[in-house]
């Protein structure tokens, strides 16, 4: 298994918070098996707000992104990475302004299947810690997990960490175990798939004519049994005039 | 203001749990103000799942429901409501199973829309408790809401109270005082609405053509000014010979 | 019934997409039960992300926020308003960064609460209109109606309106009629409550001890009985030597 | 690379419907890559609602559930099964009810945890499929990833697909091309893993104390800088006499 690279996004303005500090100890499992790891803190870099070009010119999101600013630099980053944490602090039930517009941003390597056919980070493996004094955090994760795997992003076993109390992260040893296992499975598998160059997305299947086909005739018979059984159940209820 | 009835729906399998807890608290503020309330444990009830029926015959969902079960019963206490409360435990960041199939079974109520035009649960007013020993409250909340109001309800102001780790609800100020509050004020709004007749829906509006007539030369002239600044901006990546 | 004040926010980049047009036909719901209406489009306005002063030291937040940009005018409207009406394009199955920026931005009303015990925006009414290409819609407008009510506000009937596919907004009938009446329901509901002065939040409750002594004695008994038929099935099982 | 073994599951009770044709598509590209597979159709089992025994002591959840139905057959089907996709209908913006019991019935399965250290359906490889005529699969599919996820479950890339209209499924070819290879990846990413004995999951990190001194270390000097920018210019708002 070659050796792999783990970006950590922190999504904090905060470099001494519980995002931060869960960032870290994550980094520090995905380096537990051999990755190479890098931190870096979004609130640094200047990043302007996604202007949904794709609305007015599908084909107008691609890389390099239209927008000249910071990002230029992270998308680098991103692009280099075999894997993926981000670690949100959780305003008002979801990530943080400064991550969304990073998240935006990262649809010109989404959008390159309309320009050329594949992602540019498919494939890639990702986790997400959340942390708040309060709840919110599976709502932002379970969106993130969404998007990321909307891009083309794996997801490994055990990939969440969160704190949802006003507790610090330094005494709470789930979170502690939790963000480094999460760190340790994105390093992980990252490096197991590595050696293996797939192509997750198959926009041509040569035989899905005959696929469906076959199919179809399965449904059809499950809808002739329907037919008569349960439909005429149902439709009676028309006609219902006790209604 | 006449007087109202609150019903409480608690979705915990546990009558002494934090879900139940927090329901008892929020009916008080209800009574509160006037309100009568009742409590029903959703478990002490046979309450089959929805089949569907929608999917065959979009006119075969209506009230009363197919399925002859124990939800006739809830039903008349839904539609004699004029507000109502949900308290629910959070089993992997959602519902419990039990209030999931209650909920989709007032998919008849709802679907009056298509057999009468109208929704006969519209303009009630509700509020949400969620209880879990973790996080997933928010996300379990944010569904409810998004569902209650598609079937016409109101949530009035702090309509969500909960708890997310294993602390007793007797032991929780917060959740007690927004517990009180929620009740308080789903039956504070549905006193004040009681006296006013109001169809929260128009299905026909009589000047339609000529208010969109307006948007549309508004539309027109920012796009024109989009043509010129914005539009072609982004079109020029499409050319863009450095990707 | 006073008159009332609808703010409308559209959040998309293009004032001439589907969010500004779904956004213009709800204020004209507003205005046909004679609300006035604006309408701002948030991308003309420099809003900073939220720098999350609150964890550093909970009484900072507050307003007028500590950050200096164009919020200020902004947060002026939003005080001035008794209705909110916000559209957004849906990025990645949620709002656009810009309106991120802006709802983080609102904690400094919310957060009045721990200074002064009220939040400042607490019985405005509000409704959420998303529109994309593709899904996503519902749990944009989900963790928008979570926010909102945990800021107080609250949620009229059939206040969220969508498109989720290419459409045009005016070629959409439903989007059309649903933002309409989304439209009316927030200025109507805001008018109703413009004549009551109501506190939503009690931070004392007088009798709440004895309130809950009496939950507390109704709950023991509640699990006195479960201790003798739910609880030793259940306990039973730590001793399941099937296992 | 060993064989696999892929369960289809399919939660909606018509098993001629979108959900039930999506899931064939996808099976057949788990087929594509070698995998063997299996439909079962929930809504042919009884499966009773999780009674939360958890919540009554947390060493009583655990394999085999103290429920005896239906489900002790599709807890076989789950051990047996390397690959897991789940086709859902969208009721209410969420998986149907009978879904929604399955899988809090999964709770014996990650609760194992607790009882000896391990989730006993820890790195199996997870797909999700949502349909509706309607908006809201994001939304589920979300909340399937996220609890998938926190049962030690894997997201390949490309694990979700989705119908958010009336379209018959084998009219949409997105979403057809999108199952298919939602099939093949769930299948794909098994059995490359297949090869490794990998625990997901470290209960203990033998340098755990070095690692968290390091990062603390680190978090102070972050925070020292702080208290010179950052925190005076926060702090100070609260003696701000503007107020």
């Amino acid at each position: 298994m070659g050796g792999v690279y783990v970006l950590g996004i922190n999504a904090s303005p905060r470099n001494y918070g519980n995002a931060y500090k869960l960032l870290r100890i994550a980094l520090e499992g995905a380096k537990s098996v051999g990755s190479e790891v890098k931190l870096v803190n979004l609130y640094e870099y200047n990043i302007k707000p996604c202007i949904g070009c794709v609305s007015d010119d599908q084909k107008a999101c691609r890389y390099p992104c239209v927008i000249d600013d910071d990002m230029r630099i992270l998308y680098e980053e991103v692009l280099k990475a075999d894997g993926m944490i981000i670690a949100t602090p959780v305003y008002w039930f979801n990530v943080s302004g400064v991550l969304k517009n990073f998240i935006d941003r990262l649809t010109v390597f989404e959008n390159m299947i309309i320009i050329e056919g594949r992602c540019w980070i498919e494939g890639k493996v990702a986790g997400v810690i959340a942390v708040g004094n309060d709840s919110g955090v599976i709502m932002t994760i379970s969106n993130l997990f969404a998007t990321l795997n909307s891009m083309g992003l794996i997801i490994p076993p055990w990939a969440l960490a969160y704190i949802n109390s006003k507790v610090d992260a330094f005494d709470n040893e789930n979170a502690i175990l939790d963000s480094y296992n999460l760190g340790r499975n994105v390093a992980l598998l990252a490096k197991i798939l590595k050696d293996y160059k797939i192509s997750w997305y198959e926009s041509k299947v040569d035989n899905i004519e005959k696929i469906l086909e076959t199919i179809k005739k399965e449904v059809s018979k499950n809808y002739e049994k329907a037919l008569k059984d349960r439909i005429p159940k149902i439709s009676a209820l028309k006609n219902n005039t006790s209604v």
